[in-house]
């Protein structure tokens, strides 16, 4: 599904830290939470299998997936597919995770709007049999 | 530089206003302004030559530039030229303009942060002359 080398339009970055990731990641800052626009802006690309930990945004997030397909999950709800040209939003203090599908790495932007009240809450890591809990219908 | 179509991620989405662009602009609200994350997101495609009248933005305004060559403009500075891959500030108020090069289609999404102090004021239309006022260094 995807090239062997990312298709990329933003910067790769850098690794993104095995305390808050599982899997290979790699993000980079578009936009640096300022006083201006109360506004991060990140590039994230998740290698096959990779996800965030779980966590929350005090004011939310919102995702574009730029490439390839991904998993994403609120708590309490089941997993979901996301795939490149959807646009994804967790509402603020929403348990979540998101990444890689297992077969395919991922590309998205994630905006967290109104950052003065805070970027993120890391919470424990997205287990193998949450990850791959995904209802066929 | 472009294909005959657009190279499109997101849903390309409906024809602009003639009040308030100049030539060929397609328009798809990704987020319309809502009250959980305040932020308006949309994914623009301007085609050779086509560019928003001068305008202003309460709260400023990001672009991120998915796919070609556009210009932009703020009240009082040279145009720059903007590529895929680059990210684009207009500070809180600052008039300005954006659009496709003469040469390339140009798309970007655009995010509004901040929505609760208004989305945009229009203005006057981008005249020819200041639209090829470019500096060659």
């Amino acid at each position: 599904m995807n090239d062997q080398n990312p298709k990329t339009i933003f910067p790769i970055g850098e690794q993104a830290s095995g305390e808050y990731f599982t899997g290979d990641v790699k993000a980079s800052y578009l936009l640096t939470d300022d006083s201006l626009f109360q506004c991060s802006i990140f590039n994230v690309t998740f290698e096959k299998g990779a996800r965030t930990n779980w966590h929350t945004h005090p004011s939310g997030q919102i995702l574009l997936v730029l490439d390839g397909e991904g998993l994403c999950q609120i708590k309490g709800e089941p997993v979901r597919i996301m795939k490149a040209g959807e646009i994804i939003l967790f509402p603020p203090n929403a348990e979540h995770w998101h990444g890689a599908s297992p077969q395919s790495r991922m590309t998205h932007i994630a905006i967290n709007p109104n950052t003065e009240k805070g970027l993120v809450e890391w919470m424990q890591r997205v287990t193998d049999e949450e990850y791959h809990n995904i209802k066929v219908e």
